[in-house]
C-alpha cells in the first residue's frame, strides 16, 4: 500500500468509532473514494470532494504561471467529480497567500481559475482567505448526479475489461520539459516550429482537462462497473481501484497509450529523460479516467463521447496484485510507484 | 473595509460575470456570508462552509498541543454553520503535513479532532492528504437546515436589537496567557489554585465551542433577523454584519460582556497587558454568536438556550457606521480593528 493510502487509513480509523447510523444518515459514500455522496432523499445526489494544491509541493511560483495555478487547481478538484460521473456545479475556495502575492499574481491566478470555472460551468459558492508564507490552495467541489448512479472504485468484478480514456504520461512529459527542458512556463510564446511543439507539450501539465463528459456518460448509461481518475500514475491508481474492489488485474504494456516525442524535439531537450512507459505508470496528473466494463456492456461503449480515444489495457482478475505483460520482458508484478507524498 | 473583506470582494468579482441563472440553480446563497446554501428542492437544505487553519498563522506547533489544533480546527469551521442556524452533519478534511508530523503529532491531532466531531455529532465524509513544509489544515463542513430557515448576515433592520451570546475576549485572554504569561499549552497540568485558574482561562483559546444549539434555535423559531459568529473581534464582525445588511449600529461599551481576570492571576501574569474592552472589540476566536432581533421578537428570546448568558449590546440604526458609547469617553466611531490577515 502506498504511503498516502496508509495515512488515509489512519485518518479513517481515528473517526471510525463514531460513524453510527444516526450520524451518517444522508451520507451514501464516505472517506476512501474519489468523492463523498450526500443524499437528501430527492432524485439528485450531491457529490463532494476536496483537493489541496500547494506551492513547493504541487507547483513552483517561479516555474508555473499564476493563471496555470488557478486553472489547474480547479480542474484537479473537478476531476474527482468526473471520476464519479457527477456534473460539476459549485466550488469553495480556501486561499492562503503571502501579502506579496495579493497583486498581479492574485489577479492572474483568479483569471485562470475563472476560465476553468466557465469552461466547466462551475460557480464559486464561498470560501476562506488568509495569509501564509507560501501559496496554499484548497478547493472543495460540489457536483450533482442522479440518485444511485455514481460510479465508485469498488465495483470491478473478475472478467471486467479495464479501459483508460487517453494517452498517459503527457502531464509528466510537460513537467519534465518545463523543469529540465530549458523552458519556462512563463516564457513559452514560441516562434519556431520547435517552440510551438514545446508549447503544445506543456499544455497537459499546465492546463489539464477533466474528463467530465465521458465520466457523466459512463455513469448515466451504467456502463462502468468501477471508475476513478488517474492523478497519481497508472500503477498507483490501478492498485487503488483493485484494492477497493477486492480484485487483481492483468494489463499489457503494449496496450497502454503512450506519449510520443515529436521529431523536432528528439534532440536538444536538455536533461530530459524520455521513458514513455515509466511516464504512464509513474507519472501523475494526467486526469484521464480509469474504468472497468463488464464484457456484456463493452458494445455499449462505442456510443461513448470520444470513443476512438478509449483503450482497453487489460482485464480484471480474481485474487490480488497486478500483473504487467511486456512483449520483451515477459510478466512482472506491477507495484504502485506513482506520485506518493508520503513515499519513502 | 478590512483587508480580508476587500480581498473577498476581489475574488467574488473575478467570478461574478459567470454567475448566470443557469449555473446557479440550486445555490440559494453564495460567497460573502458565513456559509453557502445548497437546495435540491426538498424540505432540507445543505449548508457548506470552509475554513483554513495554518501553522505559523493560526497556531504554533511549539505552543499549541496537537489535540487542540485538531479540536479547534473543526470547531472553528462548524461555528460558521452555527452562524447560519444549521446543524452540523459532515466534514471534509484537507491535511497537508510535514513527514516529521506523521507520528505522535498526527495521532494527537486526530484524537482532538475526533473528540470535537463526537461532541458535535459530525462524520468525516472525505478529504485529501499531502505533504508540506508546515501543517496546513482546510476543513469543509456540511450542515443541514429546514428550507428557507437559514439566517444570513443581511437581514438586520433599523430598530432591531443587537445581541451577543456570551463573554467576549476570553479567547484573546487565553492566547495572551499562553504566549506572554509564562505558560505553555503543552505543560498546563497545574496543581496550585493559580495553575488551575490559568488552565480554565486557556480553555476558550485551546478548546473553544461553537454555539450550535443557540444558532439552530434562533433559526428554527425565526427569532434572529441577521446572525454571524464572532471570529475576528466584535468591531470587525459587527461592521461586516452592518455592511451586509446596509445598516449602522449604536452599541454601549458598558453592555458588552467582558472578561474578568481572577484575583489569583492579577499579579505575576508576565508581560500580559489586560484591556478587557480591547480584547472584546479586537480579540478574535470567541465563536460567540452576534445576532439581531426585531423588538416584537425580543420576548421570544427568553425561551432561548442559555438565555441568561445573552446580552443586548445596542441597536441597529439607519445610515452607516457604528457608534460606540462609553460612559467616560462619550461617543466615538468604532472602526474594524479585529483580526485581519491582510491588515496594514
Amino acid at each position: 500500500m502506498d504511503g498516502e493510502s496508509k495515512l488515509v487509513g489512519r485518518v479513517a480509523r481515528a473517526f471510525r468509532s463514531q460513524t453510527g447510523a444516526s450520524h451518517t444518515s444522508g451520507l451514501r459514500l464516505g472517506i476512501g473514494d474519489d468523492a463523498a455522496i450526500l443524499s437528501s432523499g430527492g432524485k439528485k445526489e450531491w457529490v463532494l470532494s476536496c483537493d489541496a494544491f500547494l506551492e513547493g509541493v504541487h507547483f513552483l511560483t517561479d516555474t508555473h504561471p499564476a493563471d496555470s495555478v488557478g486553472f489547474k487547481s480547479l480542474v484537479r478538484a473537478a476531476s474527482d467529480l468526473a471520476a464519479m460521473g457527477a456534473t460539476p456545479r459549485f466550488f469553495l475556495l480556501t486561499l492562503a497567500i503571502p501579502a506579496r502575492r495579493t497583486g498581479t499574481w492574485l489577479d492572474e491566478f483568479l483569471r485562470g481559475m475563472a476560465r476553468a470555472a466557465r469552461s466547466m460551468k462551475m460557480t464559486l459558492a464561498g470560501g476562506d482567505t488568509t495569509k501564509s508564507n507560501a501559496v496554499s490552495i484548497s478547493i472543495t467541489v460540489v457536483g450533482e448526479i442522479a440518485g444511485g448512479r455514481a460510479v465508485t472504485r469498488a465495483g470491478a468484478r473478475p472478467g471486467d475489461l479495464i479501459y483508460v480514456s487517453g494517452t498517459l504520461g503527457r502531464a509528466q512529459l510537460g513537467l519534465d520539459l518545463l523543469v529540465h527542458g530549458n523552458l519556462s512556463g512563463k516564457k513559452r510564446r514560441g516562434v519556431s516550429a520547435k517552440d510551438r511543439a514545446m508549447e503544445g507539450l506543456l499544455c497537459p501539465h499546465l492546463y489539464p482537462s477533466a474528463k467530465l463528459e465521458l465520466g457523466a456518460w459512463l455513469a448515466r448509461h451504467r456502463v462502468a462497473s468501477a471508475m476513478m481518475d488517474i492523478s497519481d500514475g497508472l500503477s498507483t491508481d490501478l492498485t487503488r481501484l483493485c484494492t477497493a474492489s477486492g480484485v487483481g488485474a492483468q494489463i499489457q504494456s503494449a496496450a497502454i497509450p503512450l506519449v510520443v516525442l515529436p521529431a523536432a524535439l528528439s534532440k536538444g531537450s536538455g536533461r530530459l529523460k524520455f521513458h514513455p512507459l515509466q511516464m504512464a505508470l509513474q507519472g501523475g496528473e494526467d486526469y484521464e479516467l480509469l474504468f472497468t466494463v463488464s464484457p456484456r456492456n463493452a458494445k455499449k461503449l462505442r456510443a461513448a463521447p470520444r470513443f476512438s480515444q478509449l483503450r482497453q489495457i487489460g482485464k480484471v482478475t480474481r485474487g490480488k496484485g497486478i500483473v504487467l505483460t511486456n512483449r520483451k520482458a515477459g510478466k512482472s508484478r506491477l507495484k504502485p510507484q506513482g506520485w506518493d507524498p508520503f513515499g519513502s
